[in-house]
């Protein structure tokens, strides 16, 4: 049985990672293959029951670094319940958010030292590296609209709104610069077009790295 | 101001581990030093609230991988609260027991994979390794016999007992081999003498490392 193929969903507000998961599991499933989607964070009973710890606010006295772990031990809980059996099982795995969000989450805050960041993602994924990530990238302004789409059209936007679209446009730049960085694994798609083209991007993305993963597992068999 | 020594005390059971810290606390005080006197597991408020979800078994229907990062974030804490506070002000830190602790523990059962331990030992010290560490060597079956001397004479080793010593021998085996890894860092002493001896041995021990690193960091700041 060859291992399934681990795909992680990344980028803004609004972007429409949900939609694009849900279409690419579609797509994936009719090509016979089996598909699980999960998310992040949480994922996995251990992994709801540490965001629990951390949502209480129980975590807080105890500071950021505390904080980091407890969230590492929630993804580590996420990858060896969930995802590291179903892959060794042969299913993709098909994931909204995963390490990309918490390097540029905390790369934005910015308060913790990077090389024990850099550890503590060794420790949360140990080894289970996304085969692809997907970065569906749209303007913060155009991707809040969206988000915002179901809020009353009386309430304007407010001086955290304001805030909040200076952060999303860091950390869009944050998730360009990962993609830039790693484009092996990494797959920037224009959300910004209509949900039909980005899903094709998305597919023809998804299904080259499967091919490509395909062919060079067949070379390292042969060898 | 210069930082202090940061001193970590292993072995096994009865091999006088809070006597000798309780001694070298005096001598290095008498020395002009401030010491201070911690242990671990727990050590911290942090540390102590997260033993305790460990203790309550909370951790335990999420695995080996869960329970080993709640630990490393309980370490985390004391390191971050206690340890690295006190040896940037100045202060020499002791402590009962500290990340050899778990290298043996963790080794001897030795189910989670060696590069998620050690990745997971970076993130619980991240850098906090000690100056010098004691290995306190006794020899199971005397150290055993020691630590149960208050023991009723009517009860005599049973089977757990027993299992027991084999483990501990393992323990034993696996800090000198440790002590052998690192021989910069760690200095094995004979806890089977008389308190006097070995508190004499550690004590010249830790005087030779303050001094070692103190010439050490004099070459540094005129070099």
């Amino acid at each position: 049985m060859p291992r399934g193929f681990f795909i992680t969903f990344e980028g803004g507000e609004g972007a429409g990672k949900s939609t694009q998961i849900g279409r690419l599991a579609e797509s994936l499933r009719a090509d016979g293959r089996e598909v699980i989607v999960t998310r992040e964070p949480g994922g996995s009973p251990g992994a709801e029951a540490v965001r629990h710890v951390l949502l209480s606010g129980a975590a807080e006295p105890f500071g950021q670094s505390m904080e980091a772990i407890l969230f590492a031990a929630a993804r580590s809980d996420h990858v060896e319940q969930v995802i590291r059996p179903a892959i060794e099982r042969g299913a993709d795995v098909l994931c909204d958010r995963f390490l990309d969000s918490s390097r540029v989450y905390q790369g934005v805050t910015g308060d913790l030292d990077p090389a024990f960041m850099r550890n503590l993602e060794r420790v949360a994924i140990n080894g289970m590296l996304p085969d692809l990530t997907v970065i569906l990238d749209i303007d913060p302004e155009e991707g809040l609209r969206r988000a915002g789409a179901r809020r009353s059209a009386e309430e304007a936007p407010d001086r955290f709104e304001k805030e909040t679209l200076a952060i999303h446009r860091r950390r869009r730049k944050a998730f360009l610069e990962i993609a830039k960085a790693e484009p092996g694994r990494c797959v920037v798609v224009d959300a910004s077009l209509e949900p039909d083209r980005v899903a094709t991007s998305v597919l023809k993305a998804a299904r080259g790295a499967i091919a490509g993963e395909t062919a060079a597992a067949g070379r390292r068999s042969n060898a």
